[in-house]
């Protein structure tokens, strides 16, 4: 099954594309019925970065990095790279070249569910990375793997065109076909939140914002 | 035994809490005999922050967030929430709205063995946290937990009103009976750090400012 | 087997050293055949720092920091400490006052496969350290270990005047013998990589500059 | 997206399945192209048992086992309960009552992406289960999840109706659609697995039965 | 505060004991409102033992196990040892010596949040350990720890007199003072489970024992 | 490095080995001076399995077999066959057909920091494997490492012809230099402790057999 690279992948509008990444993964995830988080052990290798974008996945064998050089030619402006080893793997996939290469052609970042190095020289292109490891081993070039076939990526289903969104809280993936609907209801939510954040900054209590209190004392919560 | 709130707990004098915030964890944690650190996976959300201040306590079910909004209503100012959940679970019980709560009432920081999210949100706020997990998974509001009962939190017992001291090094307990002895010997001990730093600076050695080597020698110990 | 100090360890050349830190370790990992790299579990303290520097080595019993003072009297100048804890351990072996007295003889950085305290201060103090863990738990004296012996350090074999690369990425070692070699081979790599970089910040593609598409056509990769 | 109980699930024929079963899970995994495996950490709490039968998923809120109720009504003879929580979690969602519950439906094991308890009672029904963790710590029933939609249990999509086999080396998984075909190729894998064994069991070598020397040779092996 | 050994330590009674013995671990976590459990790190050293018995409790150094022969002579017939490091240690505390010790005293079998070593003679001794490590890592006897004070361990607080209940599914605490009442309710919770388990063996269905229906349906649940 | 294979091994007597084997790991361990000592996460497919054996090592690539079958021509009757990954890896590098060559030219087992498979068929073999994982992921056969080159196993220096001895509680390695002398020490160890057994088991305390109270009293240890 592997030794594919699909071409033709669709891609969300630029506009929804930007409307996550205004909104970021926490709210996003909510907005999506708190589905597509990847795991937590998926952290930014520094912080302060948000993107959003188009993934390009590749499915690739453990400490084999040789289809990343194949999806780079797929890649279009505003992509982001996704990296799932077949197998549990930390090795060092993706290094400062690489990255040069990926920027060269428009992509924001990657996401990469085993390990990366030249992490000071990543942080100097602004080349954001969220990776499972930071590990300078090497891989080798020996097997193909697919690029733009769907991958399990640290625990969550993604499909090349899916939009990725992450930041210091993680990493979440928005199905492309739902991608719409739910920057609509991030952005509603973040509306939503910005009253509730001036009421709570005043002193106001979300026992009482949200009602709660009848409701707890109703299941038997008892003030000593 | 869950459902109840405390609300009248002791705490321990501003002063106190002071001085073992200016003495820090490691200093703090020998003060007392080594004894009352959380674990090392307790780590700060953001490097630089040093807090002290009474514990309100959270013992929570797993994946419910709702005490949270009763303890709130509990904080004093220069209190620190501690969140423990009943069985291990990473969600992100916390965000920026709840901060934002929290912050209104004086609260100084999070120490949580689980989740927490918005940590962009939460550095901008200067609202630090020690967390187990940074995670965007969200959390319900379904069942009762309890607010200012005793907790174990990441391997530590925590009475509501003890002092936590949390910065870089990670988060220690100070019974609240014990602040004050606790809080003199930590600035005894820093004193007389002072000296010893000034004579290790200079390029003397610990194995002469501490008589070691006849010990050492007499132990077995051989240069070769 | 313990209670030995090895005083009279062969160094490096300084140039050799200095050439190692200049190429940093994923460079140095990868001219020395992929060898060397000790876990991906060290993490450094803070970000930034890339140091090299011959190895002074510790093998310590857990939880027991006796023979870092012993070991500070071998430090000559350049030198990085290395603690390997006989059997697994998080305890913070080393802390701002062991600190002072290594940089005061010109030691450049930790190394340990355990835990450090006081980060804060060690910042400050431009101390790097990389290890296991942060752990403000406190050691005793109490047994004899050994210094400049042979250790294995996060799965690493460390002997004592062996060169330890740090940065962002990791740690790697480079036997005393072989440092000479692999610092021209990392040189060289450097220098081959910068005229890559150029070609691929350029826009040109792997697949092409290493003349991949054939190969990859002939183990069967499939366009769709 | 929760609270969906989907009824008409297909199969696979019986006959696939007790191929499958026979064939176990290695031989599965190769068959289909080394994919479908769950992650190592699920282990079966005794040993020695090989089951594979068509999989009822539970898509259940961390810590909530109220979903399984629902699922066991969905189980036909020959069955394989498979629960995933929507965030990671080790409390024991299932002991033995369930599992009488379930056995009673013909169910012939459960893998299960958390916790399971009363594991003495199950190995005395021989009610193998496959776990993340043995956890008495027990659930609640407070939120709906759903039932028969597509999960990702420790790693691996699975779908309603797929194949599970599992046994001492741990969980695969087989779409429905491509299980006839996996189940031939598994079996000619075992026929062709036998000729070997006997060979290797005389004492020839795989470098002669496989004919690697030459290549090894080529790809520059050298005997010291 | 170490250094201590507490003589005179209440017990509960024996026909209490044995009847939470005979309830088990799930069910006395149940029975006292699921608080009490050890993490799920802690696994028997061979399966199908269950005991319970009252807590000898040890706070040892890590990696020190000197305090345990202090403790064997605390202990009295039925007795359970609790070892608990003060910091995170996998070391090799108890061996077959020990447990002949232990065992010519009556004690029943040992709680350590640490390793231990010689399973295979403390099987055929017929001496059960919960342990979270098999390491044969030695241990020294060079500090102090305490016995008989209270601990944590592996996550619960444990005093010296309360009862440990542990069998194939981990290790439950209760407080002496909760045992009589805890013991009374696991037994009603086993009768009432005994007829549970005979309906749902004949193929009744939870949904309907525990009329589940309505409240399922009533909070959304729908069947495609 | 890689691409080596050492034909001449020097090995241990095969009674230095008979009585190594005859003492077991934590003896030989203490008998060697606690060093030698493979991680704990090291464990047994099976239990009760105990053997030792001279070392046939072989530095693997990650995910990457083909140098077992290399290594397998090297086996002698006794030797054990040691699988070091040169990145962290639980792939399942071996399984019957492997085990069956490697048996029938009389190997005794198998250590591997990585995973295995077809653990029943091994189990029903009586072929004894102590692994990282059991985990059914296949490996590729494209690259080439070494036999018979010094390896560092799960935290351990391990060179060809070194002496494996492999139990239930886990695996030591002994230099084939020190093998002689380290049995011997370990028979006498085996022959003392007898005689403490003896009186342990009739009621004597270590307290009194080590003669420690004198020393206990001298360090302060009180009993309340």
């Amino acid at each position: 099954m592997s030794g594919i690279v699909v071409q033709n992948v669709a891609r969300a509008a630029a506009e929804v594309i930007a409307d996550l990444e205004a909104c970021g993964v926490s709210t996003v995830h909510e907005a999506q019925e708190r589905t597509g988080l990847l795991a937590s052990y998926m952290r930014p290798i520094y912080s302060g970065a948000r993107i959003a974008g188009s993934a390009v996945t590749i499915s690739a064998p453990p400490g084999d990095n040789w289809m990343v050089h194949v999806a780079i030619e797929q890649l279009q402006a505003g992509d982001i790279l996704v990296i799932a080893p077949t197998s549990p793997c930390e090795d060092g996939y993706f290094g400062d070249l690489l990255a040069t290469s990926a920027q060269a052609r428009g992509c924001k970042g990657l996401i990469i569910n085993a390990g990366v190095r030249d992490v000071r020289d990543l942080k100097e292109m602004d080349f954001p990375v969220w990776s499972k490891a930071v590990f300078a081993q090497g891989t080798i070039k020996a097997s193909l793997g697919s690029v733009n076939v769907p991958v399990i990526c640290a625990g969550a289903a993604i499909n090349a065109g899916d939009v990725i969104v992450a930041d210091d809280d993680g990493v979440v993936v928005v199905p492309r076909a739902e991608a719409e609907a739910v920057a609509r209801k991030a952005k509603e939510r973040e509306a939503n939140e910005a009253a509730k954040r001036a009421r709570l900054a005043n002193g106001e209590l979300g026992l009482d914002i949200y009602q709660m209190r009848e409701k707890l004392a109703d299941m038997g919560l008892r003030y000593v």
